[in-house]
């Protein structure tokens, strides 16, 4: 989770009395740094830390429309950054608008300071050790640290 | 008002309490078809027509963000439909929440159906008498028809 | 094959006298749903039962330019939905026209109802047990099934 | 017309028994250096230069599918260069195939040396007499030569 | 100026010895709030305001290539913040690079913070009397300020 | 490297006393035809076939803002030709400098006539023995024929 990712929950959180996060388990590469549950578990930890209490993090193991009619949830809220997002995010919202009229899609700006924070860019500085403090929350930095220090170690 | 904005007011005003559709009283041209009067009562009759009665219809004379004061808005609601829409709607997102924190602003799409439809289109069509029904709303049409027939009785 | 590229066959095959579906080897990744051998078979059934008779289906092992002069054809239709198709598209075009300035390349819209619809949505609704048909040809949507099936039996 | 206008006619000219080339009358604005009647002229001028017979000239005084129904033609060409052409052209293709779905748009591109070339650096090279040769066609340059010297004789 | 345009300013004069800051008198439009003159006046005070001693600030009454053949310019630098910006800037370049093949154009970014900032937002601000601090320099903010006190006062 | 690579190294080696080169260790995918040590080579082969001596080639093994202190260089220029090139590149650039303000990162185009040459266009011409001559550097095209032959003896 980079701080764009978190500054958009902090920003949705504001706006609807519940917010279901749901950590797609398809996102999940082969080879990742981290699973599907230490995702979940990390979001949590920033969220706690930021006070917010109307957020749940859920792992998304069926189709958005499921988990949206599980949850009774209308509204589908997207962090667009960048054009090529929006035309995916595009085509993604009239899928799901095609197989469930009911459920709208709102996208959402992160800050501008963090419109630029791509997970490549994040894989990269951690490869190379550079400083993660501006580009990830501070779970996911102690816990990439970590996980470096453990490979060091040759765990 | 074409239908892919009144396709946007009834997708919006499904989701909120509360929808203020504010028609901008400088986006009226020199020349233009209608004044911007003329433009809120259109979109009033079709808003009535649909049986929506959450909706109010105002001119909007200030700056954006202080009409949301005004009504205590938090959220602005705009549409976008392509690439070009949405640059200028990410300048003016960023603007306003410069100017007010407080202001979300979230992006939702028309129909695809609509998504094609401009309103240098609809005044091509216009002035070639072909046929509007598809692009324009039924008050729009309706008061267009009327306009064009005046205008060929000399008024 | 989505709904998508069958409505630029149909739309394709109305313009020329006669129509090469060229279904790319290299674009058939290893662990992909259908063989190309299969791809082809099911365009054949999908244009048979709309009653199409002057569109051949082959296999691409060559490079395009090369199929384009073994058949003599002067026009390379392309489908184009969306920006980032645009972009590959015009790189290859002009790859293309370098290579072979006798052929030139038109580009084509599918119907704005299926604009949406892209191969990896279709991946994840097959994943899930969406509902395949407004996305999918007939030919494609029943192999599928078949596909989906066989594997739960333990094929 | 630019160069890259005309490298389309010639392409398009190629590829169909007969052309219309479509010169827009709402697309001349008032203080246009040449009316509608002048670009015609121009554009037949320069392809009787280049020996092309299968290309009529009109102006559009009408909605482009009625010109269509006019000349029987099922086919409408349109240059694309750039993503923003690409963006209106959508939309137009878009609104025309909903008002004539007989009628097909296919975009082609003119040869990358062209694709730079707008009308406003057009204009912006004759108001500071650069050279035009790179940039028109032989008549057109002609015709702003003249008309460039006739101002300065305070004609 | 806005306050992306005086950050490009600053950050250029750091990368070369010398710079020439060229405001376009064509950009003037008739009804602009500040003439050329007042423009180049405008920008030498920020410019001495920050201590930068390397800028020259002319007006540009001929080609760009010209101009850059007068001063013996090899280098032209030119802000880009959206795509619509570049996709214009890459048609001026390759312009320019026809018209004088030795000057090459490069393209810089503003700072994320000024991204957003565009002269038609900044204008419709001055109009409702909102805060213009964050959008333009102190110059431009005092000047605008004495144009709108003058306005009231009826000069 | 393909000749758009090369026509930037060219322009950018005429604007700078000193130009480092950067190969990235992690753009070299396993099984890519050449390792990032015959990459150098090519480029120094290309380099000083072209009379150029002011460029040194150099594997990129760390972050580009630490090359950058290692070299003492000021400015990383990127070729951009395409908007979703842009994209990245913006991007990477915003993300630089936030890791080191000092260093700024300036965009040039290639030239018009290789804008459209991609890597995976050129991957696709080896496949299939096209003509290579148009689309990559001397030195580039002796060692992929040199490497083709080797398969085909078996090597």
């Amino acid at each position: 989770m980079t701080v764009g990712h978190f500054d958009l929950i902090c920003r949705a959180a504001k706006l609807y009395d519940r917010l279901i996060v749901a950590v797609a388990a398809t996102s999940v590469k082969a080879g990742a740094m981290f699973s599907c549950e230490e995702r979940v578990s990390m979001i949590q930890e920033d969220i706690k830390a930021a006070g917010i209490d109307n957020v749940t993090v859920v792992v998304l193991g069926s189709l958005l429309v499921d988990l949206c009619r599980e949850y009774n949830a209308r509204v589908v809220i997207r962090g667009v950054r960048v054009y090529s997002d929006f035309e995916y995010e595009f085509q993604m919202a009239l899928t799901n608008r095609k197989l469930s009229p009911g459920i709208e899609t709102l996208f959402m700006m992160p800050s501008e300071n963090y419109a630029y924070v791509t997970a490549s860019a994040v894989r990269e500085l951690a490869r190379y050790n550079g400083d993660l403090s501006s580009f990830v929350t501070p779970a996911v930095e102690a816990r990439m640290k970590e996980r470096i220090a453990g490979k060091e170690k040759g765990e």
